[in-house]
């Protein structure tokens, strides 16, 4: 079952020929011409979907492929290339976090069995900086770099509960895509359940995304104390322990935050 | 024991005050200002090692902000940003093909209880897609993202191997860095080595990079036969069974292959 990439939020489209944006906004709309539903382009896809005329395009790809952040494959298709992974294990809240988690995140689903997430606040959504997907049941199929709206996932509600009540505000006012019939999109029940993460420590919901998958899901402490980022475990409904999922849950992220404040 | 990112390459230096560089150019050395041991760079440590005035780094620095390629922490220092590992994830060569070995490198850890790489080769060199490593042992302190010379990886000697003669000769004909007293950088024993790999299927390497480590790697293979990337496992010397590990990885190689061809 697929679920992601479908509903990813589409970024702000192209307004213009390419001629009104700056020279680092039309480097940027080249690489923002991929998606999960479009990882290999030709030149002439890249160029319409960019909306940059051809020379620009052409001269911009060959500038990127140079530079390592584009690939090209025999048969002229390109694609991301592997310049900008070593880049983005650059980033702190990244692969770096991950590094950090992934031990007690293995252990994770070696105990559940279930999906494992890692993820953190990237504006108003989540994004995956790890997934383990279950070997034995029917997978969620989530992958790193995935990102997703915060009221409908288990890390999305533990980041927005304990973000800045204005992000929260923002957040709750924006569109909230219902991805199943239990996804809750009601502001007031949203807050009502924030309130409750937060006083529990734990958030649960049941098939929000996918029926009949129930995630629980605990902050990760930064080293200053602060939510840095949320953990989960996505299982099938019908065995599901929120319980104890909850208690490994929370050993886990206290182990995450003890090696990253060590 | 950090022996990652010391010896990494230098990319080639900036040449000029940043005028004469295409507009693509300069946005491209801002983000080249980010490495493993510039994590965090202050905007005027991004305009000197991007060698571009403050005022222009200042601009495209708000543009990469804008878009996420980077991110300001509290204290206005600058890093790689989400956006980064969201596209990255996209690379067909990257995240996918981690996805799809997830499971059998997961299973390699479990039963060598050694560090797992998943490599494949871009430009000279390789770049790890894939590394788990060891809790019980001393670990290499190895990263998704890290980049290395072929000659002295085991991943690497096998994506050599089964590279093309004139990227071979091009590899052995560069400086060949020596890591350890054990490095082996003299091109006959490298070829005589590297004609081994393609008779046997297998590299096998003693502390090429820290002694007492041996390496094991054997090829991935693609959708249409050729050699899409390299995993290994490292272990201490002292209680390595190569052929066993050989074994274990020559099946989870066919797992993968198996795996993608499907």
């Amino acid at each position: 079952m697929t679920v992601t990439g479908e509903h990813r939020p589409i970024r702000s489209p192209v307004d213009d020929g390419g001629a009104r944006r700056t020279a680092a906004g039309r480097v940027l709309a080249v690489l923002d011409a991929f998606g999960p539903a479009h990882r290999t382009l030709t030149l002439s896809e890249i160029s319409r979907r960019a909306g940059l005329t051809l020379p620009t395009a052409h001269r911009l790809v060959r500038e990127l492929l140079t530079w390592g952040a584009l690939e090209r494959d025999d048969a002229g298709r390109y694609s991301v290339g592997l310049r900008l992974l070593e880049l983005s294990a650059l980033a702190p809240r990244g692969l770096g976090l991950r590094d950090a988690a992934f031990p007690y995140l293995e252990d994770l689903h070696q105990t559940t069995l279930g999906n494992v997430h890692l993820g953190v606040r990237d504006g108003l959504e989540v994004v995956y900086i790890e997934a383990i997907r279950a070997r034995v049941r029917k997978p969620v199929d989530s992958h790193v770099g995935d990102r997703w709206p915060m009221h409908a996932t288990g890390t999305g509600l533990v980041l927005l509960a304990h973000a800045d009540r204005e992000l929260q505000e923002q957040v709750l006012s924006s569109p909230l895509t219902r991805f199943s019939p239990l996804t809750v999109v009601d502001p007031d029940e949203l807050r009502r359940r924030l309130a409750l993460v937060r006083k529990t420590g734990v958030a649960v919901a049941r098939g929000q995304i996918t029926v009949p998958d129930i995630v629980v899901a605990v902050p990760v402490l930064g080293r200053r104390g602060e939510v840095a980022a949320a953990i989960s475990v996505v299982v099938e409904a019908d065995d599901a322990r929120p319980r104890e999922l909850a208690a490994v849950l929370t050993e886990a992220s206290r182990s995450i935050s003890a090696s990253l404040t060590a």
